[in-house]
This record gives C-alpha cells, structure tokens and sequence, in this order.
C-alpha cells in the first residue's frame, strides 16, 4: 500500500508531494507500482503535448512561451524534459531549464527534467510515469520536450496526445524529418526561427509532404491505400491522418520575440478538439495504454527473471564452459527458457 | 543447425560469406542464434578497438588513418559503425562511410554501418554479435566507431578489449567526459586536431584528471580505496586500472594530416601487450562473456513472453478494464509474472 498521505497530498497537486512521488516513480524507488496503481483512476484529465525537434531549433524557448501562455489562461503546466543525455554533452537540456526563469517560479509551474540512467528504454517508461503523476496532481497541461536524439522523438509521441514538430529555416529539416518518419507522428508544424530567410522555403516542403501524406498531390493513389506511407516499424500511435481527416498545420514562429506563440496554442486545442469529436483521444489513449502494459509487463518479467528464478545462478554455474568456448551464450539462454518453462517451482 | 557452406566460407573469411553472415546476425534472421553458437569456439582472436567521443571530433578520420595504417602492417581489419541514428541528423555517420575511400576498395578491410532499429538495447547486442562474426572470420583488428550520444559511448566499452577516447581542443571535453565516467571506461586518450588552439590544455586537463584517478595528486588517499571514483551505476569492464597498474597515455594527433597515427598504434598494441601480461585481457572477456550472456538470456526471454506464454493474451483479454481504470496497467504485470511462476503448461 502506498503512503496515504503522500497519495491524498498528491492528488490535492501539493508541490512538496508532487516532487516526492515524482523522485518515487523516476528512480523506481520501493512502492512505484502502487503509487502507479493507486492513481491508476485518477489519471486522464490532463492534455500532454509532446515538443519534438532538433537540437537548436529552439524547443526550450517554445516551451516557456507556452508555459507562460497557458498560465496567463489560468491553467497549470507541467513540463518534462527528457535527456538522453550524451555523457559528452550532459547537463545542456538543464542548463536550458536555468533559462526558464521567468516561470521556473511560479507555483502553478512544475518542470522536471529527466536524463538517462541505465538505459534508454528505461528512461522512455519512467518519463511516462512521471507524467501520469503529474496528471493524476492535476496539472492542466503536460509539456513533454526531448533533445533530438535517437529513438526519443518517436517515443514522444507515444506519450503525447499531441505532438508539435518544431523545425528550423536553414537546417533543410523538411526533407529530413519527412525522410525519418517523424512526420509521421507529428500532428503540428511550427517552423521557428521564422525571421531568418527560408521559413517559407520549409512551410512550403512541409506542406507538400504533407499534401503527399494526404493524397492531394497524387490524386489518382487512393489515400487511405497507404501506399505513400513509408513510417518506422513501430508504427506511431499519432498515424492514420488522412483517415481520419486531420490535416497538420504548420505556424510560423519567433518564439525568442514571443511571436506566433497564441498560434501554436490554438493549433493545440484546434487538435484536441479534433481528437475528441472524432473519437481519436480514445483511441490514441487506448493504443497507448496497450503499449505501456506491455512494457510494464516487461519491466517485470526481466526483474523477475533477474531476482526470483535460478537465471542469474544457471549463469554462473556455466560460466567457464562459456569462456572455454564448450557452450555458447545462446545454448545457456535456451536452457534458461526451457527452465522457466517448466515453472520456477517445478 | 546452421548453413555448412556457408559457415565453412565464413570461417575462411570469404567476403562473400561475411556479408551474408553479419547480414543474419544484425536482423536477427532465422538461424542466427545457431549460427553464433557455431562460431563461438572460434571468437576471440580479433584485437577489438572501441573508438569513441563527441561529434565533430574526427573519430571517422582516425579511424579511416588506423584501418590504412595496420593495412601497411598486413593486418586486415573490420570497421563497425554504431550509429544511435537521430531522425534529423539521420545518416550522417553513413556519409562518412563514403569518406573512407582510400580503404573501402580494399578486400583485406570489411566496413559495415549499423543504425537504431528497434531500440537502442537491440543495437548494442547486435554490434557485439556482428564483431564475433567478425571475429569468427578472421579479421586482425576490429574498429567499432560510435557516433557520440547518449549511451553507446560507454556500451562500447564494454564490446571492445581498448577503448579510445578522442577529444578536440575547443570543447573543453577533459572536464565533461571526466565528469560523466566516460574517461573511466578509455584505456587511451587522443587529442585531435591538435594543431589548433588549445590542444596541450585539454591535454594537461586530461593527466590532471588521471594523477586524480591513479591518486597521484591526493598521495594521502589510498588509491585502491576507490574513494576518488564516481563511475557509472554500470562499472565499466574497463576499470581497475589503477590496481593493475595500466596508467592511460595521451597522444596528440591530427588525423586529418596522417600526424600521430603511429603512436596510436603503439599505444593501442602497448594497452594490449599489458592485458596479456597482467591476465586483465582474459579477465575483461570473461567479464564480457558474462554480460553477454545476460543480454542475450533477457532477448531471449522476452521473445519467449511474447511468443510462447499467455501475456499478450492476458493483456487483451484485461485491457477494457485497464482503459476504465478499474486495474492498472501493473496489476495486470503482476498477473502474468504469477501465471510465469507457475509454469506456462500448469
């Protein structure tokens, strides 16, 4: 059983409960799960947008404006910055937590960022916890900004409602994003740095892509055939666009000058209400919820098989016929299978 | 019970063959597994070379240089490229491939270039896979190039017998890697581009952060106390070094211009003369066995889930209540770990 009061403090959004079931879940601390669990029904409220993009298109700055706007709305926001951090680089996603000073203080502001520990999958799971927590706290909005690197882009949208691609003039992310398959899981453009030469120059690319993506370009390919799609393997839970009949926007922003920023805020909630008419949220929401039982499930099973079976033991024992080359990893993997086949009690 | 043919023309290092093989291993394709079982009474003759370090700081030119020099010594050698691959900056690793001209003709070298798949965990083992096949074939030397991010700096080190650090000047990359425990995993420090500005201080900064390490420069804390050491959660293979007396060197280089290239070499083949002698070489490969041997029980074991056991079954089978919130998503973990412990036929 979780801590009661820890719990009945968290769901009244007290900061100081916040921050402590917050550290809870992200270091997978004793009790996560049934702190997980307990809030489990109280989870759902919030709107998460995710904040995509490459490194140094300004992502950071976008979120405080967006922070700021919300709050100037009246709403609360939570901000999760997550950081694959490269061990050459660390500490650049924090140091651009310092910039936000103008709403760092503000008690209605929650940021938190997230580096990587022991592995990226693991950071993924636990930044989707720590959202649920600041859900279940109460928190209006949820901002979900990664630094651009690997796998962690497509992860965001995995755990966004909404996912904003923000894009830079001079950098001909166009037609790179398009080529990756981020496009695919993007619901809103927002190229920045738009009063540098070449934002139109990436609006247009973006919108032809996205004419591709709909059909409109090559009328005769039926679009819901889905033979110009060309997505990553996990396929994005943001996908089916053009079934559906939602067509990304993109706005032009100077988000350093504030410029743009009700734009992007509308485009949001344009977005959000879309999903909602249309029964989309559900279904994204669904598919997302799939998808993390399934890594919990995972989760789990390794601690399981690591601490409660005779896995780690059978290693040891065969360890020098591994060495002297007499069995090989694989044959001690498919001995361990086979072990947990039979029952651990068996 | 793998192709003979084709594990024989393997064997024989025929290029052919190689390609064929480290196609299977990297996809995963029916029969790798049997195919690594195969080889592995074969694996371990190959010196294996991690070269690692931020973006930018010249790792595809050292490497290009080391590949052409041991070529003049009659060694052959095989390069893998580990590229965590950004979706905007997708590619770019793969550029460089094109850069190595002087060598990719050449049959006595092998290159291959391995990017994001599935995730991040997925790339590492399927690396170290590739580089016994690599092994097994007969290649002198191994090079595995990283591309700087997140945590493939440190997973290098733990596939590679020496693993080389490069640095440039202008960063100020002593302190950050110093700080991240990355410098704890290198057995070598370069500095490249050392013909610009700064070189000799990055140099100082890095022997200043080894006396530290070796206890040098604090002589009153015993130094096989381990106090000064803030490694990763993850101990590198690597580490140790101040109890077995192996003390990093720092070259300068300019591999753009071919200066240094030889003392790299040294240094490298002096790494490797010290592990002989002091038993540290058989004793990081079994350090490396055994983690391989782990990842590759925990691949298997998570296919197993999913493939052989009720958990998917179990998951659809409870997601209306999960999606309703009358069971989360780690009661329904802890379900299928039961119905695991019990045994999959009871």
């Amino acid at each position: 059983m979780p801590d009661d009061a820890l719990l009945t403090a968290l769901l009244e959004g007290r900061t100081a409960a916040v921050a402590r079931a917050v550290s809870i879940v992200e270091n997978g601390r004793p009790g996560f799960e049934e702190l997980l669990t307990a809030i489990h029904g109280r989870v759902g409220r919030a709107r998460r947008i995710g904040i995509t993009g490459p490194p140094g298109a300004g992502k950071s700055t976008l979120t405080e404006q967006l922070v700021y706007a919300w709050r100037q709305a009246g709403l609360t926001v939570a901000v999760v910055a997550v950081d694959p951090t490269s061990p050459f680089t660390g500490g650049a996603l924090l140091g651009d937590r310092i910039r936000m000073e103008r709403v760092a203080l503000d008690p209605g502001v929650y940021i938190r960022s997230m580096a990587t520990r022991g592995s990226l999958g693991g950071l993924a799971i636990a930044s989707r916890e720590v959202c649920d927590v600041l859900d279940a706290a109460g928190f209006d909005r949820i901002l979900i900004e990664t630094v651009g690197v690997g796998q962690s882009e497509l992860d965001v949208a995995r755990m966004a409602d909404t996912t904003v691609l923000v894009l830079v003039p001079e950098s001909g992310d166009g037609i790179q994003a398009l080529k990756s398959g981020v496009m695919e899981a993007a619901d809103c453009f927002v190229v920045n740095k738009a009063d540098r030469p070449g934002a139109e120059k990436v609006r247009r690319e973006v919108e032809l892509a996205l004419d591709l993506r709909t059909g409109k370009a090559l009328r005769n390919i039926p679009a819901h055939h889905g033979a110009l799609r060309s997505g990553p393997r996990d396929r994005p839970v943001a996908g089916d666009h053009e079934e559906t009949g939602w067509r990304p926007e993109v706005v032009l922003t100077s988000a350093a000058k504030g410029e743009g920023i009700a734009e992007v805020q509308a485009l949001v909630d344009k977005h959000w209400d879309w999903m909602e008419r249309t029964g989309t949220l559900a279904a994204r929401r669904r598919e997302r919820l799939t998808l993390r039982t399934r890594e919990v499930v995972e989760r789990a099973v390794r601690r399981w098989l690591w601490e409660d079976t005779a896995a780690e033991a059978t290693i040891a024992h065969r360890l020098d016929e591994v060495v002297e080359g007499g069995a090989s990893p694989y044959d001690v993997a498919a001995d361990i299978v086979a072990q947990l086949r039979e029952g651990v009690r068996a």
